[in-house]
């Protein structure tokens, strides 16, 4: 038996808002790795290419970090949990972070068997009396897992992003429990643009100690890093990532990804191009009668409820996208830099089209 | 503090014999991943060219196969030795394997604490005595870690191949004791050339239950696959593989690469150049006076002994390669498919040159 | 900075009902134990104790089983639950569950890295509900851990008893699903006296695999077992329990004190003494003015809600029990095969003279 | 199929020389068992019996110590070793060491999977040139797993014990690479009666850092500790502890039997007079004709080689030792407190009279 890794197709030529993880890449990327492949270089990260990597890593952070690069953002999110979580320690995040829920248990992997508190919030984002509550539960129990480090993700599984403030709150309740704090930053740059900050303000300013800092999902082939403020971790850090399989032996194509994607504010682009497509798609979408936007997307994420027949009508016109993972109704629409306004309007048009013809057999069912 | 990963370049231009690993990538390979770059594709495998790419594989070993891309080699090693080794067993593999030496402690990562039983044997490849005592050594008594999994190298990490009648013979000993037989093939085609056999033949036909099959030292920017003859492993192999942060969201640059590795024999004609420079390198260096060749190269790694002065000598000239972690004197060459008959043409006549003018001025100290 | 263990103890001489862990011991146990230190006997469980053990149970149970103790439940929950749940995988128990709050992580550190996914329920005892719905969540869904096992506390953390239809709803569950069904029985003998059933019918008739069976609680030093019913994990456990430090060299001693156990039935003349003087307490408790009981207790815990005033006046002459874990003015008593009539007699008379003065004064606040 | 925990019995009433754990309790013990079962106590080591014992370690090491209770060795050396050792680090030890031979993998699974490095030495004495070298080895090398900790164990698997001289000399390497030592001191009292010094000068002032201190194989129940001179790793092995399920519940019967062992030099008492018995073993022994004493014995092992006959022989009168797990004819022989005078001269009767009856057949052949 071979478990199942993913969705159902059904089209030929996807029209897909499954994910922004069914793009592909930019042009720049592309030329980048193109353009390293002459000559020979150290592996392991010890090209030119690597080493001046952490050098604009901490231009773009104003602040000196360590960069650790790896193939997922799960590999990312191990590592860098597993640098500030012992093994008797808890992982404090939102229940429905992806850490916790779709990740088979890399947390636990990673850091030998730590435990994942799963805290309420609306959107996703960690409620902070619920926080505060568990940041200091059974202290110095030992029959209990200890709070050792929180993790937010930004922007979050649902699209919502943290503002700065709420990051500060949650770093201050951190640092009065002796917390680690670190971000999900699997759609970091969607957050970024959407709060129209810098990265110093969104991470080491607020309180954070370390990012999984994502690319993929905004126009890399697949790369994304840890980026830790703390110099203390480093050394484990490097000794995880080797032992995890996720030291790269030709790794300047990696980091080639990652300066094209850091290059000329590509990154940010792409991000606002992407959480731009949400809105349109939230706009355009708002005005289908029987549609219910349920949060103005602030990345590039949108959830909404849709009434079934107009869920299957676009399924079967080629528009792909989740709606089976929660209650019956609710879509999920991601956008990604490489949707286009015409896939938007399409998609618009379609729905349109579908509940216009549905409403005239049936007003109420739809 | 953090670790080093490796090496001291001094040279602007590496002219580097330091591993295969220094290599770029065949232009095919990064044509295949700019022309996967078009439209969306489904992620984590569920794309058109990783679902053919078991297909291929197939009919490259002649045999059904479960196939798991991963970033690294080390990465396909702890997974596939997971999938056959409990946390109480033990892999038994020679005393220089790669997973014992390099990888640090990968393969106990990957399996929760397995322990690695390291075995003497001439050039690296397993002694079939030390091997048939161990295979049943403390079986059945509570007190000792379970001989669980045997794991060969081919090529070795010195460059030896193992012949089809090796590998025979150490199947034998593992199904007589019921321990599975794990190919690490960092340098899988290097070896297939050298034998001039078939995949099938070097593997399943010869007892092997599960390969790491290494594409990115001969090729490829950094994709290999745990390829997997049995059938009653895939599903810890694909939970396995998620939890590790290995399973690529966009998958299919990574299956692209593979496509085209595979594509028109290019992973067999790179090894076989790869094989023919170090052979041409050895009969080079054999004759530089004070040059001993250790074995005379079956795949694309050559050891020498040669004097302190030469290999001095060669690294004030820009030219790269281990010499510092054997025995002084002994040198590592590893050649790629990058590697030209001008680089060995310019390596030997650095080498004559240096060891005429040493020679003239003393003959002995050399 | 040494984590704190436990407990404030506010009397030379305490009257505890913080647990059944603060009693002694059973005299016929330490007679066993006196006894059976005559000449020697071979280690780790080759001694003729040990091996008429497994005898013992097999008849207990009225079922082949495999015996294997270890010096703490913790240890033994741990065991059991690895041999049925892969790393991957996912163990389904009520939130409140032992396993889930007070081991500081034991199951995740036996099973390396498995997931414990809390469900809710009345009384501690797992909704079926919500168990059908999460035994089948995500199956086959690499992302997701695998739900694996099923973990019932017998009698639970509450000292409520499940009865045999609703073991047998969950097993039904269990099975449809294919989870193997654990048994948690810190209070084992508790549940199984007031059940009044056979321990055939509490476990493997009902459909559980494998038990953890306590005896500490309950009368003995420090000896508690795992009891598989399936012959299939035999081997792992072994493995396991040696890998874990739980296999004990002296090992006859610890079978000694489980003999004696089982013995003429003290294990269910200890515990029908602790369930009855739950029962006494919660008859002496419900008369007095202001004092709400939860639950009638069904094995030997009771829970009730008292007035703050009466909860400080208990202790301060000298009372002992938990009432800080839970909202305000929630007592838990616990009781013992050691607890006297006496015990009981003097808390009840202890209460009624502090409310009867309390009310003198002011029979509002109480 | 379940493993084979140990061992052939061949007789009714085994006369055994197999090891110290099959000897039984010391009266003292029992006693001091018994006469704490007597009211309440709380439980998890906030009984005062635990709570005096760690001032009583401390008067016995003449420093402040941590004291760990655990239920066996093997417990001990995983926890102690986990506390000093991250998952990407090396435990160096002899080969012969019992954490790396007889614990199927302890150290591996209480540490998650770090590596156990086995250097060589005579009488399971770790050779100083080889640990130097190992010291430092791949140090800061992030494709190696990283030099740690040193484990010796005092006295060792042979029965040689190392002087303060030679712990010291291992000190200073691990001093100057930083490195913890511990010592496996399964039989600890053995080895310092021997050597005649006080318990600070063969642990903290020769350098130790922290001691799996043996009591079960000298005269308790199942009782081991761990006993820590470095104050920065206490709340790590509290954690550890109850992860593990070493966190016993009725602890004080743990702690009285620790107390009994200390009280009056009864572990010193118990060791010497194991040491003497040892001694006139081997004297006894020496004077048969054909017997080969391989050491003198420092402790209360003795290793010899026998005529095989003579072995047989022995075996078949019901005597009991290890014979088969070295090359032929090498025969274990191990005493303990309980050993009487009686014992050893028989054993040396019965050797004689065989040697003898069979030396009158053929002189030749024994």
């Amino acid at each position: 038996m071979k478990p199942n890794n993913d969705l159902e197709s059904n089209s030929d030529r996807p029209r897909g808002f499954w994910s922004d993880n069914i793009a592909g890449v930019s042009p720049e990327v592309i030329a980048a790795v193109a353009a390293c492949n002459a000559g020979q270089a150290l592996p392991y990260g010890n090209d030119d290419l690597t080493r001046s990597l952490e050098r604009r890593f901490a231009d773009v952070f104003e602040h000196e970090v360590d960069v650790y690069l790896v193939s997922t953002g799960s590999a990312a999110n191990g590592l860098a949990l597993a640098a500030v979580t012992p093994p008797w320690g808890s992982v404090l995040s939102h229940a429905d972070a992806h850490i916790n829920r779709d990740e088979c248990g890399a947390p636990e992997f990673y850091t030998a068997g730590a435990k994942l508190i799963q805290l309420p919030g609306k959107a996703a984002k960690i409620d902070l009396d619920a926080l505060t509550v568990n940041a200091t539960r059974m202290v110095g129990d030992v029959h209990s897992v200890q709070p050792s480090s929180v993790s937010i993700t930004q922007a979050t599984e649902v699209g919502s992003v943290y503002t700065l403030d709420e990051i500060g709150a949650i770093s201050a309740i951190c640092q009065s429990a002796k917390l680690a704090l670190h971000m999900d930053g699997a759609r970091f740059a969607n957050a970024l643009v959407a709060l129209g900050c810098s990265p110093a303000q969104m991470t080491w300013k607020a309180g954070v100690d370390l990012v999984s800092f994502g690319a993929t999902k905004n126009g890399t082939l697949g790369v994304d890093a840890v980026v830790s403020f703390r110099k203390d971790i480093a050394s484990a850090l490097a000794f995880r990532r080797k032992r995890a399989g996720q030291l790269s032996s030709k790794m300047r194509f990696m980091s080639a990804q990652m300066h094209a994607y850091l290059q000329d504010g590509l990154w940010l682009h792409n991000a606002a191009h992407a959480n731009d497509m949400a809105k349109a798609l939230a706009r355009g979408l708002a005005s289908i009668p029987g549609v219910e936007i349920q949060q103005v997307p602030e990345a590039n994420i949108l959830f909404c409820r849709l009434p079934m027949r107009l869920i299957r009508g676009l399924i079967d016109m080629g528009f792909g996208f989740y709606h089976d993972r929660w209650e019956p109704g609710i879509v999920r629409f991601v956008t990604s830099f490489s949707t286009t306004a015409e896939d938007v309007a399409e998609l618009k048009r379609a729905a349109f089209d579908l509940v216009d013809s549905a409403g005239a057999i049936s007003g109420v069912e739809v």
